[in-house]
């Protein structure tokens, strides 16, 4: 597959299709349409390369947004905001940054690589480092490969930067979050400096390709009165959990997270049954009637039930007629070191992995 | 004033001195003596250079502790992380540093750059940039000649390491004071890059040969059994404000920061007068039977009666016979924009300024 270059026109599909991946995190995908939509027409369309293209010596960087969703619906980053972040890392770096990455799928920072490649030149690799959204930086398949977060870099919309350089990608997270709340609850980060031999090896390929067909699924599945849902649930290979209307959402914002549970009420086959939501930014577990039927790293996805557009976890409210699908995440976050990173238990519950497929694993 | 040599046997009295010009702030003398004891004795004596002999195109660096005092004692810093603090900000610079220069005046941070210099095998500044000491970085003269505290480097004792370079010098302390509490508390910066140019013009010159004057005026008074109170306020110029017993002792930690209270009542010539201390790491007010006699940035020194050693806020305890001293900061404190920066209004106190000899300032 060769170079694409993405117009404006392929916009709506990505964001709508990111957002999907997104399992309920990664932003609104309206901010990140008009961010990209804006950098497009500035810029001219960004270039999209295969990740099995990019070469040995490619010099890759990851930039994207940082911080609690809720907030960067009404603080909204600029094109300059995210370029700063790739500058100061590449001052930083002593070397100049030949490829922008996207850290995770989702509405927004499957889109910010785009934004940030028009004004500074650059293609974005067809790739992302989770193959989904988590909430922490060093959830990052190349955290496995014992890839460095950092050194890594962090903006303000005031003009404010930082550098940080830890001894491992918890400690980038943990400095990382606190430099964003100071800033506001959102800042542009860029980090994640790799070889091209690196990023081949440890990104999950495919990305923003796979955004942009899921939404032109969705897209082309509504034109044509057929169910989008089942065919996002066919392309990615995932079970439909659940079907229902939203009859309850508790969350909070705990240490720059959205966290929170919401209960959905079964309709046509699963009427009388009732379906828990377990969210921290992203759909992490989904419970039905007391069993638990899937988990955090496999996806959880929430998407309206006629439409299929995904629905983040932070506009995710009363009356809503939605469908809960599950999809299968990359596989190497079911080994004993990814589990570890990502699994239900590092997000504070009190049981093992569901995997798709493949029932509970302890 | 020629170079001078700083050995093991000063480091007692610049210890000594430096804590009673910290004014209950800077950190406990006696975890500066330790360090700086162990850094000549394994560097060699470090080399201290007049203000004023300082050549236009050196590049003066701040090194220094922050963090709440109370970690300090348990945390104790090295050499190495002092040095690697200064190093992560050359590299971010591009420039060696020439020389070192003390934040502050306090038992901690006057020998932090002793500690650091033996390390780097750099002279150190025989200055500071507060005359005193304060509980914020922005809180230095050279902000007052805009010069900024960042490009600045941050260091923690497991390798962390981060660099700010931020709109303005109360950012710097934002986002440095966060970083500071992830890294347990305590942390080493190295911040304030200035042209020997700048620091001429912007520290307070003398505080270390001064804190050396007034370590020997303590100790020769207390071999002479004579008053070593009456010498060291002579010395600074200042007024003995009281002289009791520490009866009530009431202190919080607050963002970092030790904020409280002490009562002391009359004794001899004060029998039935109380003097009630206000501090935030340092003495900010002396209230003396409800009329405030002294303020912020006017120096507050609580002493040990006989001995006259420096008490400092975290060490203050029931039961202390202490007299009070205060005496004229840096004149350049008492302008209207160094009363905006450390004037008792900013530390949330609702009057104005004390100034000695002056009486009140609105």
């Amino acid at each position: 597959m060769a170079e694409l270059l993405i117009t404006e026109a392929d916009l709506d599909d990505i964001a709508a299709g990111a957002a999907i991946l997104g399992t309920g995190g990664g932003g609104d995908p309206h901010i990140g349409r008009l961010l990209a939509g804006a950098a497009v027409r500035a810029g001219g369309p960004a270039r999209l390369v295969p990740l099995d293209t990019v070469p040995d010596d490619a010099v890759a960087v990851v930039v994207a947004m940082m911080g609690a969703p809720t907030v960067m619906v009404e603080k909204v980053p600029s094109a300059e905001q995210a370029a700063l972040a790739v500058r100061a890392l590449a001052a930083y770096l002593g070397r100049t940054p030949t490829h922008l990455v996207c850290a995770e799928a989702g509405g927004v920072n499957a889109l910010v690589p785009l934004v940030a490649a028009a004004e500074l030149g650059l293609p974005v690799i067809d790739a992302d480092g989770m193959g989904r959204a988590f909430p922490e930086l060093q959830m990052v398949v190349p955290t496995l490969y014992g890839i460095g977060a950092t050194p890594m870099s962090i903006a303000d919309e005031k003009g404010n930067s930082g550098i940080f350089d830890t001894v491992d990608n918890h400690w980038a997270e943990r400095l990382a979050r606190s430099a964003t709340i100071d800033m506001g609850c959102s800042a542009m980060i860029s980090l994640l400096p790799m070889s091209g031999a690196q990023a081949r090896e440890a990104l999950v390929p495919g990305t923003l390709s796979l955004s942009a067909e899921l939404g032109r699924l969705v897209r082309e599945a509504r034109a044509a009165h057929r169910d989008p849902v089942a065919a996002v649930t066919g392309r990615l290979g995932g079970v439909e959990l659940f079907t229902g209307k939203v009859v309850d959402v508790v969350r909070r914002t705990e240490g720059g997270f959205a966290r929170g549970e919401a209960t959905v009420e079964g309709l046509g086959d699963r009427t009388g049954e009732r379906l828990l939501l377990r969210f921290q930014n992203e759909h992490l577990v989904a419970v039905r009637d007391g069993e638990v039927v899937a988990t955090v790293p496999d996806l959880i996805c929430v998407l309206e039930a006629e439409a299929g557009t995904a629905i983040t976890t932070e506009t995710l409210r009363y009356g809503q007629r939605v469908r809960v699908i599950a999809a299968p995440c990359d596989p190497r976050w079911h080994t004993p070191e990814g589990l570890e990173l990502v699994g239900p238990r590092y997000f504070g519950y009190d049981h093992g992995t569901v995997r798709l497929g493949a029932g509970t694993v302890a």
